[in-house]
């Protein structure tokens, strides 16, 4: 059963009520924030959290609202920007595992190593053989963390339309306090949108551990969403505060 | 065709003459100094040696000699020692990844990820279970280094007798110069000696990357059968000092 993405909307449930959501988001918060304390304290599990998505379709503002009441001790979060010559001259995961997260943690990955079968395929730096090889070691990349160091892995395709996106970028140029994310390259490579949409959807129906598919294009049901995934999870793992063993006195 | 490492000669061939085959072995030393400036040279692609074995099977004495005419620059050995408690809150791979070869080097891992699911196996710290998704994601690591890094994996198995060995043992405490590889632990680990064979043979057969089993009780007959499995591998990889291009001046 494959997902197409044009099928599914980036738009909130049609009876969602803004404040209700927004109040809700802001006791999920809370409770993820309660959560990760007992995930530190414990330090026997971690949880990867991955956030893909085309520019603008909000990565960095989920973090920020998402987390917002993790300790960050036990928390981090990583931007994977465009390769250094160091990290060309290894293969494309040598980065990635390096910032895996270690026991007690949750790591957000704002993009990731996906960008190796996204961008680079676009543009055709590595061909359709080297795209599907890759994709098979992230499998295997992903399932390692999981049985080997109590990882979950837990990632979000930001999904968000192309309208809405261009409307984004462009309050990046007319808005001040946005200046500072405006790229003009973004602008080039809303070129090749069709050509993302179907390496995602590839990225997406080959993926060993499941994708969500986060409907972005609100800004206040985006973090919703994903904060109750993150919840649901977190609670699944269950985390638990050690005790000091009994004493008879 | 699965191996047994009781059936293979851990001697060199009856006909073997040790000054020809010294003198052999200091051609080849001279040899892989020459191919290794070019791989440097070249940066393009990289070499990693994985040597497994036994306490006193040889490893270092095997870094020594078959890489002495090396630059430094462009090769270094690794020895993998007990996890620290950062590398023990990762999965087993992590610490193991960011030693691999960047373009260009050779890298020597003195032990490796095998210890993973063999010291870890024989003590029961992991069940089998473990140590056989381990395996399998030891497979797709060594091929991601192959298909994405241009890193040819280059696995010996340093088969030495337990008789042999235990002479070798002898020696660490006899000979003053030897005496700061001497390790208690290292004759306990001799009680186990049947079981280790066992986990070995489970490893070499299955790797997807074949091993070459050195016969390792004789030290000139082991460096000779390592140079000469390296040399032939440099030759095969053929790296090409880079030339200017031409021009018609």
């Amino acid at each position: 059963m494959s997902i197409k993405l044009s099928e599914i909307s980036t738009m909130p449930p049609h009876d969602s009520n803004k404040k209700k959501i927004e109040a809700k988001t802001a006791d999920l918060v809370i409770k993820i924030g309660e959560l990760q304390h007992k995930l530190y304290a414990e330090g026997k599990q971690s949880l990867l959290v991955i956030l893909q998505g085309m520019d603008a379709s909000g990565k960095d503002g989920t973090i920020k609202t998402v987390f917002a009441d993790c300790n960050p001790s036990g928390i981090d979060a990583y931007a994977f920007k465009k390769p250094t010559e160091e990290e060309f001259a290894h293969d494309f995961l040598w980065r990635i595992h390096q910032k895996a997260p270690r026991k007690g943690n949750i790591m957000i990955f704002n993009r990731s190593h996906y960008e190796d079968i996204l961008i680079q395929r676009v543009h055709k730096w590595i061909d359709d053989d080297r795209a599907e090889k890759r994709m098979k070691a992230i499998n295997a990349f992903e399932e390692l963390l999981q049985f080997d160091n109590n990882t979950r892995v837990l990632k979000f395709y930001m999904h968000i339309s192309q309208e809405r996106q261009q409307e984004k970028l462009q309050e990046r140029i007319d808005d001040p306090s946005k200046n500072w994310k405006h790229k003009a390259a973004d602008w080039d490579e809303n070129d090749h949108w069709d050509t993302y949409m179907k390496y995602y959807e590839y990225a997406i129906n080959h993926s060993s551990i499941p994708w969500h598919i986060a409907p972005c294009d609100k800004r206040y049901y985006r973090n919703y969403f994903i904060a109750s995934k993150v919840l649901e999870t977190l609670q699944a793992m269950d985390p638990k505060l050690p005790q000091l063993p009994k004493t008879d006195e």
